[in-house]
C-alpha cells in the first residue's frame, strides 16, 4: 500500500477589486470578488517543495489587478473566463483554471459619481476553462436572494411515521434564500457584456415570477417551477441548479393571551432549517459535473 | 469597602416577529427585530435570586407577539413607545424600559402577496421610557447603509509625525457604511405611523444627499454635513450620531506591469479601516445621554 | 427538448441538540449540530406537489432529539450511521440518506456539572447511507483548526511571470486554518464510541504533529505531509481531504521608521489569501466520490 | 437655533499585528486586533475640512506596528497605556486617547515555534488617556467565554401577568456567553507585564469559579456573585460591568414519541435569548463613566 496524491488545486481567493470607468463626467462601478484556482503539474510541489510549476497566488492576484484595468470589467461571466484562459494558455504547467466571481451591485444616487450598495442577491459566475480551445464551462446565478409568500403555500398530505407532530396546513408564509446557478450550453462566443447582462437579468426575473405565482404544495414544487422557468425562457442554458432553504415562520400561538392568529403575526425561526437541493435540466443537456464544483 | 450593586437592565433580546396585514387580497410585510431590556427594583434578585419583582423575558417576547397582533405595527417608533410604556406602567417594580428595534426591509414583487428582502440598510428605532408621563426619547436611525464616491474626495494638509508614510491625495475614493442615528425633540404625540415614516424617508434621503453632494477633504468634513443637513431638514430632530468606518479602497500600483492607474483599479481593503464617530445637534437641543445608550 | 428533474435531496439542517448523560452526580455533555439530507423517490413532490413520498424535516428534526434520548450520543460517526440507516430502513420511498454532524467540545471546570466551551476547533462527521446492508460510508474531520509556524517556513523557486512582484523567502510566518476530513475504509462494524474518538484524537494529533514538523517549501507540501501522516499512522483510513487557506502574514515595513524588522512583527491580513486543497489517499483506496458531498 | 458640532473621536480600527519574539530558539507569539480613538481640536476638520489638526489614521497604524518593534508587547493593558500616552503627548491637538485592544490566544504544539489557535475567550483591554499625568484608567476584560451548568440552575417565583405562560422550574440548563470587564483603580505603576497577566488570569478564574459554584435561582443572582468574586479576590480592581446573554436550552417534549425527558436532551436556541447586564463595584470606587465608552 503506498499513499499518493490526489486531486488538488489552488489559487487567490477573494481578490476584491473595484474597478472605475468613466464616461464623460460619469462614472460606473464594478465591484468584485475575485477567487482563482489552479490545477495541473503539481505533484513535486506536494512532494517535495518544489515550486518550479507554481504561479504564485499573489502573482494571480495581481493578474486580476492587471486585467481589470487592460481589458476593464465587463460582465464577470467574460471576466472569468479572460483570467481562466490566460492562466492555462501562458503557463505549461497549468492545465486548468477555475474562477469564481462574486459581484455587488451598487445603485446610483444623485449626482454622476455617487453610488449607495444595492444589499440584495450577488451575482455569481463559475467558470471552469483547460485553456482556448479546451472543455470550458460557464455557470452564472446569484445568491442571498430572500424571498417571502404570505400566502399561496400548503403543506400536507406527508408520510406521518412515529416522530411525525407537525400538522398538515393549507395556508403558510413561505420563505426561502435563494441559491441559485444555471449551466450555459457553451461559453457563447461572440457574446458582450451586455447579452450576458441580459441573460442574467432575465433569468433571476424567472425565478422571482416563478416563485411569486406557484400555488405551492411544497417547496420542492416552488424549486422545481423556478428552474423549469428559466429553462423554459432561456434557451441558451441547459441546467438550473438551486439550494433553498425553508426559513421557517412559525404562527405564534396567542390563543393564551386570549387572541386569534388568522395568519398574522409570525415568529421568524434561524434554525434548525428546512434544506432543499434539487437540479433541473435539459434531457439534451451534456453531462458536466466539473462544471458546478 | 463594601460590594453593591451598580447599574443593570435586563430583557429579551432579538424577537423576531412578522406581522402580515391584509387590505383586500393585498398582503403588507412588517420584519422586525426586537429587542426588551428592563430596569427598577432588582436589587433582590442579583443578591439572593428572589424573582417577585422580575417580569419573566419569555412574558417579555410573548408581549412583542401578542402586541404585533392586538395594534398592528406602523412605525418602529411608535410600537417601541407603546411597548416601553406597557412595561412601566403595568409592573410596579420596572421603572425604565428601553426597546430597540431593527426592521427589515421588503419589496413587493408581482403579485399581491409576493416580496423580495431588500437587503440594504436597516431602519432602527431606539425608545427610553419611564412609563406614560414619565421621560421619554425616541432615537430613529439606520445602520448598514453603504456609499461610495468614485472622485470629489481628497486627504492633504494633515499632521505628518515620524510615522507618518501616508501621501497626501486630491481624488480618492470615499466610502463608508452608516450607522447614523437621530434623536426627536420630543415623542411626537398626535403622529401617525406615516409621519413617522416620512420623517425617516426624509433623513435618509438628507444623508444621502450630503453624502453625494459634499465635495469632501476629510470622512470628517462629510460626516458633518450629513448630520447638519438632516438637523436642516427636519426640525423635529435635534440630535445625529453617526459612526462611519473609512472603508478604504486603495489604488493598485500597476507599474510593475507597464501601465498606469489613473482612479481605476482598487483593491478594496478589509481592516484595519478608520472609524469616525461624532454628533451633530442643535445648540437648543436638551441634554439626553441616557436617549443612546 | 424536454425539462426534467436531474439529482435532487432534502432534509432539515441544523438541528442543535445536546444531550447531558449523568454518571451519578457526575454529568456528562455532548453539543451537536446535526444536519439530515434524504433522497429517493422524489419526482412527484417536485412535478406536483404531491408529498406521498416525503417525510416532513420536522419529523426527521424530532428523529434527532428522540434518538438522542433513546441511543444516546456516544461519537458522532455512529450517531450518524443510526440516523441514517434509520431514514432509509423506515420509509420506503427514502434510497439514501446523508447526515452531517459538528460536534462542539466542552472541557470541564470546577465541579461536577460546570463546562466551558472549548472554542478551538469544530469535529465533524459525514455519513451516507443506502440502508443497513447497502452502500455506506463515513467520513470523520474537523474544521476551523487554525495554526500557525513562526519559522521553518520558506518559499521560492516559482514561476515568474509578467505579473510577478512577489520577493522569495526563506522564513516566512505560515498560518492556517484546517478543514480537514478523512474517510474510513469500511464504516467499522463492532466500534464503540471509544474506537471513534480514538480514531479522531490520534489523525488530529497527526495532523498537528506534521504540521509542527514539517519545514516548509510550500503550503501545499505541508498540506501533503499532513495527510500522508494521518493515513501512515491510522490504517483504518484510506483518503484525506484538506482545505487549507493561506492565512497570509506580511513583515511589516519599518525601515520608514529607521528600524529593522528581522521576521518579528507581521500584519495578518483578511482578504485575499491562498487556498490550498488537495486530497491524499492509499493506492487502495476504493473509490467514493459520493462520500465527500 | 444653530447647528454645531458635538463629542467626535476617531482613529484606527482593528489593526492586526502579531509580535514575534524568541528566546534562543524558542518562540513566542502575541496576536492582537488594536483599536485607536483619538479626540482633540477636531472643530476645523469637522467644519472646514481642514486637516492640521489630524493625524492620519493610518500613522496610527504605523505607531502600532513600530511600538511592537520598540517596546515588544508584555501585557495588553501597558501596550495600550503607552500608545495612548504616546499620541496625546505627542501631539499638541490631540487631548485624549482611547485604545481598545483584543487578545487572541495560541497554545503551543510539539516544538519550539509552533502554535494553535485557542479558540475560547479573548481577552481584552480598554485604555482611556489624556496624556502622562493626566486622567486615565484601564479596563481589563474577556469576551466570548461560553460556560454552562447541567444542573444547579432554578427560575421561580417570578412575576407573572397577563402575558406570561412560562412555566417554573427548579432544574434547568443555564448556559450563557460572557462578556466581563472589569475597571483598574489606578493604573497600576510599576507593574510589570506579569502583573497585569497575573491579575487577569485571577479574575477570570474567579468568574468562572463563581458561575460553577453558584447554585443559581436567577441569571442575575449569578451574575452578581461573579462581579463579587472577581472584587473580593482582587483588590486593585473596583467595579466589574457584565453581559450575559441566556443562551436557552429547552427541554425537547417527548412524550409524543412515548419517552420522557429527565433534563437529558435539550435543543439549544439561537434567538431570541434573554440578555442580563449588570455592573458590581466597590462603594469606594471613583465615579468613571468614560471609562467604559
Amino acid at each position: 500500500m503506498a499513499i499518493v496524491l490526489g486531486p488538488n488545486r489552488y489559487g487567490k481567493a477573494e481578490t476584491r477589486v473595484v474597478r472605475v470607468s468613466r464616461d464623460g463626467g460619469v462614472h460606473r462601478l464594478k465591484d468584485l470578488n475575485v477567487s482563482v484556482s489552479l490545477s495541473g503539474a503539481m505533484e513535486d510541489v506536494h512532494l517535495t517543495g518544489d515550486n518550479a510549476a507554481v504561479l504564485p497566488t499573489d502573482s494571480q492576484k495581481n493578474t486580476v489587478f492587471a486585467f481589470a484595468k487592460k481589458y476593464g470589467v465587463g460582465a464577470v461571466e467574460e471576466f472569468g473566463l479572460l483570467l481562466a484562459r490566460h492562466f492555462v494558455d501562458s503557463q505549461p504547467t497549468i492545465t486548468h483554471a477555475r474562477v469564481e466571481i462574486r459581484e455587488y451591485g451598487w445603485k446610483r444616487i444623485s449626482g454622476p459619481h455617487s453610488f449607495v450598495r444595492d444589499g440584495g442577491e450577488v451575482r455569481t459566475a463559475l467558470v471552469h476553462s483547460d485553456g482556448t480551445g479546451g472543455a470550458e464551462s460557464v455557470v452564472s446565478g446569484l445568491a442571498d436572494l430572500v424571498v417571502l409568500n404570505t400566502t399561496g403555500s400548503e403543506f400536507h398530505g406527508f408520510i406521518e411515521d412515529e416522530y411525525t407532530t407537525l400538522a398538515p396546513t393549507d395556508d403558510r408564509v413561505l420563505a426561502t434564500e435563494v441559491t441559485a446557478r444555471w449551466r450555459h450550453r457553451d461559453t457563447a462566443p461572440g457574446w458582450e457584456a451586455e447579452d450576458w447582462d441580459a441573460s442574467y437579468l432575465e433569468a433571476r426575473a424567472a425565478l422571482l415570477a416563478a416563485f411569486a405565482e406557484t400555488h405551492s404544495l411544497s417547496l420542492q414544487q416552488t424549486l422545481y417551477q423556478m428552474g423549469r422557468r428559466v429553462l423554459a425562457e432561456r434557451a441558451e442554458l441547459c441546467e438550473v441548479r438551486m439550494a433553498m432553504p425553508n426559513k421557517h415562520h412559525f404562527l405564534v400561538d396567542l390563543e393564551p393571551f386570549g387572541m386569534d392568529n388568522d395568519n398574522e403575526v409570525y415568529f421568524a425561526a434561524d434554525r434548525p432549517y428546512g434544506l432543499i437541493e434539487g437540479a433541473v435540466l435539459t434531457d439534451d443537456a451534456p453531462g458536466a459535473p466539473a462544471a458546478w464544483s
